[in-house]
């Protein structure tokens, strides 16, 4: 039996916006230290991996671990019937065919049951090895989103280079072409670790969907090494992420 | 001679708004008491029916009955030329084959004048009789519009069940499930009243286009009957109102 | 060599949103006074007409006169990737294929430039006669705006008639007619002087285009005269214009 519930419906929400673009079904894995998500995209490109630890919920119960097959679509369309501010409960029996997700008003004069159908998915499990990055980067993730966009506007190949001047980001198409730098700020904004200065590119879609995720937080962090997949991630407040990873592109990486 | 005025035009606007999904075209019955018009919607399935009292108007003047048949397409592009905030002044000669509205702006140093042509409407006067309903409830105008909006989600059919206890909808289709329940609370935001308990089924697609007539008014009366036309109504300040009736499905009243 | 500094970028947005939807390629004419272009509209009927002195830029040079051949879509794209209060500097070497856009954030941290390449356009320098106009209206231009849009509901024609006590829109077609009336107000809203009273019937949708500048200032003016096209101009601060000139429907000057 697992039943999970949060004070606040919004931050659900919003990680369901931050992976339903990127993938149309999704198995998380619930158990007593809290749950866990690990997928490819549609397009079996790029990976996202969430975590939640059980200290994220405001009460967390779950006696055997139990995989909950959920179609994001019929999900986000439940969390679209709920105010932000309702309180969710996320139920489901062992074995059950389905879960239960209730919303309560502030003043608990509403209640809102919804019950979805639980989908049988194949799951693989994927190893993440765990990586040292050469620069590692932290900035505003409004920014980060903006820039994804605006480089989308000249090509379809972002080169990401970072060095102790700073992150630089190139795009170069029939149009023209486009470079938006970024130093590190005193007031802490944007912050710059660079052992070793790195050049790589990358789809830039894929960027472009990662950034789904930045209502989560204020601030993404990026991590780049050579031959490595990128990794861009969100935190959850303090008890968990939302973790994307893409790998270069070998040919054009200039910079 | 026919000669109406409003100190603003919003109301007229919301009015027409609330009509003109369920209607294409609508003769305005106009008596020295004020306006009715009654029409069955589109796919002659609902009933609609408005009534504004002489006494909404600031200005009310009509010396013989007439019947002005409005297209309501362009009656709303007439309207959209408006401010809210607009006096409006709606003219028509006896046997006019046109409606004349005149639009001044506060400090009327802007007149906006148009001409509609009227229609000739084959008119059938529908006979709506009173009834006695089991179940009646007041509830906020946003909350069922946002109820109806939210089963539409889950399926067309809308299963209302009133008790004591409160009022609940329910629907369930392919995805999932959905009830939402709401009890009479201290605050008076929803109040119901129940001779017997009554649980309908109706067609969602039609609860949806009544909530259109949501901005009119801060709370929505509803009335259940067995084997009886749901009555959704909407007052108009003191008066008037816009009333929509819609008979239960005949299957599935299980709720 | 060329090179011009703006403080904000948000006049030149909005300079290039009212020339874009008339345009889709535009040559700039850069002297040491500062800016030129003239033009017909894609269509070939209106024609119009940008003049930004060297005084509205921050920083200007122009060592010898340059044209600049710009696609204003891809123009636009560049100008959505910035922010309106970045300071943006325009550069272009003698004789180059391509001309760069800088962009500075307030605090300096953010630099973003972006190269669009330049096209050969081929270049008819139109003579606009200086024209004594019989009326001149000031408005301002959101109702200029609005009256072009309401107009378009009715007809595709407007007839314009300007007199000692105002002046008048009007359109009329299948739906109806439409009459909008403005006098001079004390406030200075509208000031309107007449030598000689003046009825003039324009294509409708050119007005339209016009109006995509009416966010560059808070009044726009308008002048007429029988058998000359009708001026409508938007003043850029108190360093620039833009102007369009639209030539009067020979048919039916009634109104």
């Amino acid at each position: 039996m697992f039943e999970a519930r949060l004070a606040s419906t919004l931050t659900l929400k919003r990680i369901v916006d931050a992976l339903r673009e990127i993938l149309n079904q999704s198995t998380l894995d619930c158990s007593d230290t809290g749950i866990q998500m690990q997928a490819m995209d549609n397009s079996h490109v790029s990976l996202v991996s969430l975590c939640l630890r059980k200290e994220y919920f405001e009460k967390y119960k779950c006696n055997r671990n139990i995989s909950l097959g959920l179609d994001l679509k019929s999900l986000t369309k439940v969390l679209k019937c709920a105010n932000g501010d309702d309180a969710v409960t996320i139920k489901a029996a062992d074995k059950a065919d389905k879960v239960e997700l209730s919303f309560e008003s502030a003043g608990k004069e509403r209640t809102a049951d919804y019950e979805l159908r639980l989908l049988n998915l194949d799951q693989e499990h994927l190893a993440i090895p765990e990586t040292e990055y050469n620069c590692v980067v932290h900035m505003p993730a409004t920014e980060f989103a903006r820039i994804c966009r605006d480089m989308a506007t000249f090509s379809e190949s972002v080169v990401i280079a970072c060095s102790k001047e700073g992150i630089k980001f190139s795009a170069s198409g029939e149009m023209g072409a486009a470079n938006i730098k970024l130093s590190e700020t005193t007031k802490g904004e944007v912050s710059i670790q660079v052992d070793e200065p790195v050049a790589l590119s990358f789809a830039g879609r894929y960027l472009s969907t990662f950034t789904r995720a930045t209502p989560l937080a204020e601030k993404v962090k990026i991590g780049l090494a050579p031959d490595v997949p990128l990794l861009v991630e969100y935190p959850i407040e303090d008890y968990g992420y939302i973790r994307y990873y893409l790998a270069p592109k070998v040919d054009d990486p200039d910079g």
